[in-house]
């Protein structure tokens, strides 16, 4: 696990070529808490209209963001670096998938992954500076991610396994099992006022099921039981 | 775990306004291997240029897109429907998380997952349809994804935990401790013949850094311990 309060991983986009991807790898890494963004070569000029606008509310991580001509100056400070791509034959490098990103960086206080260019991703040079290659578990037959996507499910992983778990809590008071007994047993006299129960021998199998039947409804709140005597007319 | 060779499950847009988005989710579930996409109530016409033009690949699921004027239409066929969504504190429904999604979905053999419009998410009408709420693990502070990295890391997080798991396989022939200590013995051969070891008492030492060094170069290849031979003239 990446280090508590210590949660820096730098995204490293090299070549990207269209601000719109700039701009949402902005906006997925400052969902997974990520802010350190790094961006070599980008196609186009810099700053970016389109970076801009696509990044809807992580503004402040394109106005950060460092822009290199040089992929050795972008990575300089890092003490372990991915290279974000589909699986190589071609190259000595070993290879991890995503799932396992966390656990294998647990031992660095910084580290970086590098994702490339949208036509034709990394060159081998360039993952020749990596430590590891990374790859997002995909179809294998399909295995080219939109830049965005890949930077979301990686930034994702990082975090979910660097954030505290969070536990919902259900806020309506939940009822308790006396309450819902009482409840049952009403709905059951309600019904053999009304003459429900038409088959005497099948009375006792038909009230297992009705009590079977609500007692099953989980997580019952005061309010959901209040309507349930409604529905039934019972109060 | 979702059963084996029966992975299908349905992802639901609920009104979504942008055919980019459109296009970007059925581009990420194919990455994912899913295909059931289902739409309802979108923005625009349909057929929808962008929608197209985004989905890079996955255009057969464009095409195979089932569109639907009404929630419950689109959602008959399914066993379990969940709501992805920011944590809603003014529904009492069950909430899990993304990470979750797999095991809490593993009894069912055909679960949706429906996603809301752009601009304002699902309605709570909408989501009182659905068992249950599935919430991403984002940072608390900036929950709002953009649909299609929210499809991309469901659908991921369904197919990590469906697929058998990947192994990598460094395809170069590695070398063993025997070809590694004789690489290593004939550079300190060569080091103690160029005078290297200048200080005596200093050589044992030295010669232990060196080994330790060299041998913590983990899987390497034939090819590359060639290099080394030649890196340092011992050929």
């Amino acid at each position: 696990m990446v280090k508590e309060g210590n949660f820096t991983p730098a995204i490293i986009l090299v070549a990207p070529q269209m601000g719109e991807n700039i701009g949402a790898s902005a906006r997925a890494m400052k969902n997974f808490g990520l802010s350190d963004l790094r961006i070599v070569n980008p196609r186009d000029s810099w700053p970016n209209k389109a970076a801009e606008s696509m990044s809807v509310g992580a503004i402040e991580i394109i106005n950060s963001a460092k822009i290199y001509d040089d992929l050795e100056d972008a990575i300089k400070d890092l003490e372990y670096l991915y290279a974000a791509t589909a699986a190589r034959r071609d190259m000595h490098k070993e290879n991890i998938l995503s799932c396992d990103l966390p656990k294998d960086a647990a031992d660095f206080s910084k580290i970086g992954i590098m994702f490339g260019r949208e036509s034709s991703g990394l060159t081998n040079e360039e993952i020749s500076y990596a430590n590891k290659i990374v790859t997002i578990d995909t179809d294998p037959s399909f295995s080219s991610l939109n830049i965005a996507h890949a930077v979301a499910v990686v930034s994702y992983e990082l975090y979910k396994n660097h954030a505290p778990k969070r536990e919902f809590e259900m806020i309506d008071e939940l009822v308790d099992l006396e309450q819902k007994n009482h409840f049952n047993n009403q709905l059951i006299k309600k019904l053999e006022d009304t003459g429900f129960f038409r088959v005497p021998e099948k009375k006792e199998q038909m009230q297992i099921k009705i009590r079977n039947l609500f007692g099953r409804i989980d997580k019952l709140s005061k309010t959901e039981l209040k309507i349930l005597y409604g529905v039934f007319n019972l109060m």
